[in-house]
């Protein structure tokens, strides 16, 4: 997706859009960007206060919840707000509404100006599509956070994201993060679907290359482009995630 | 490094050649392959037993020690016995002889038949050439491994490994054990090097492709290729990784 700044109400439905057309192809779990229905370059707290929305009566869940609701699961990224404290969070919604929300430990540079790191912990998610565990951005770089998903069990991390250029990098090169979500797949024997953003917003460009992975560790869809909006399938056994083999 | 099963004699002969190659180079570190000193498939825990060494009066330290006696610090894997007990050990050596030892910690198929796991913890080397940590092979399956380098402030962490193929991959792609040594380098901003042996070893074929990474997650030297032997040398400012930039 490329979200636009600010714009809920468009961001949202352009979510649901791609929504259904992934539902009409068969997709039985959607992973969307982080922050998809906000954007994602706040510049201060009151501007993130005023977008942010309670879970699960906000707009953007009862959107979604709706847009879903004779659908399979999906899960998506939100500002979510409790009261006056605000969080990066992603919801995980199935046909019945709201499954359970994860809120984003791992801050990166200037969101800690703005969100409140998670307090949730790290749940896994039971639901008629598998035991999902979630993961927004920063969180894929502390490797401990998908083995917490292991253990408990988890078959797929679905990993909204909103990945930016490394400094100094070669942009032809692949992407780091996609080694990342490839070692954490190996190393825990699991499923990550990771869907990033794409575009450029107030001056920040993001770099796309959102990707499937299975258990042993090489993609089963994408990555997909740099730019350009994109459903990435891919149709998995997750029992392939229950054989530890390495 | 191709060593011959049992000839532990030839063995430490060619890794002295190895290490006085490099050192005329310039190298102040050398790392050598996982028990590059006997070989790596054992059928009898007794065969282990008759080929590993006291550390450090066996022969391979002895000679290692006396081949380094004049120069800077080098790195190697080896069957260490303490009384009954086998481990599969690596001795870190100085100009003035042993500085420690690491014991794999994670054993790997067969191996947990002729070793005992680590019982020395995962220490870090402090030497004139850098913080050092250690790490063989199937420990590098664990990130958790890596992490405890870096929290104990390791520069780079040694990596002398037996990586096998993996069945059913394509063995025209890149190693995942690759992916896994750069998304280590890239979550705790440290250098890896990983020395892999070749050859194929009572029908055990082994991968090569050593690589030396720095902290960004990309390789400075490697990856090397499938077989033959092969010296990869970098230069690197172990200060890069001191910077945690991620």
């Amino acid at each position: 997706m490329e979200p636009v700044f600010g714009e809920t109400e468009r961001n949202v439905a352009r979510s649901v859009e791609l929504i259904e057309a992934a539902a009409d192809r068969g997709v039985q779990l959607v992973v969307l960007p982080e922050l998809c229905n906000t954007g994602y370059v706040f510049e201060t707290r009151g501007e993130a206060k005023a977008l942010a929305e309670d879970v699960p009566s906000g707009p953007s869940t009862a959107a979604w919840i709706a847009a879903v609701a004779a659908r399979n699961l999906h899960i998506v990224g939100i500002t979510e707000r409790e009261g006056d404290t605000l969080y990066n969070s992603a919801v995980v919604i199935g046909p019945d509404g709201l499954v359970g929300r994860y809120r984003k430990m791992h801050l990166w540079a200037d969101e800690a100006l703005f969100f409140a790191p998670g307090n949730l912990g790290f749940p896994v998610f039971e639901t008629a599509v598998g035991r999902l565990g979630v993961r927004i951005c920063y969180d894929g770089w502390f490797p401990e956070s998908y083995r917490l998903a292991a253990l408990q069990g988890a078959e797929i991390v679905c990993v909204p994201t909103n990945w930016v250029p490394i400094p100094g990098q070669d942009p032809a090169r692949a992407a780091m993060a996609n080694t990342l979500v490839m070692a954490a797949a190996h190393t825990n024997s699991i499923f990550v679907a990771a869907a990033d953003r794409v575009g450029t917003e107030r001056g920040q460009p993001f770099i796309g290359q959102s990707l499937i992975v299975g258990p042993p560790g090489w993609p089963v869809a994408g990555p997909a482009g740099t730019d350009g909006e994109e459903i990435l399938v891919a149709r998995v056994n997750l029992a392939d995630a229950r054989r530890k083999r390495n």
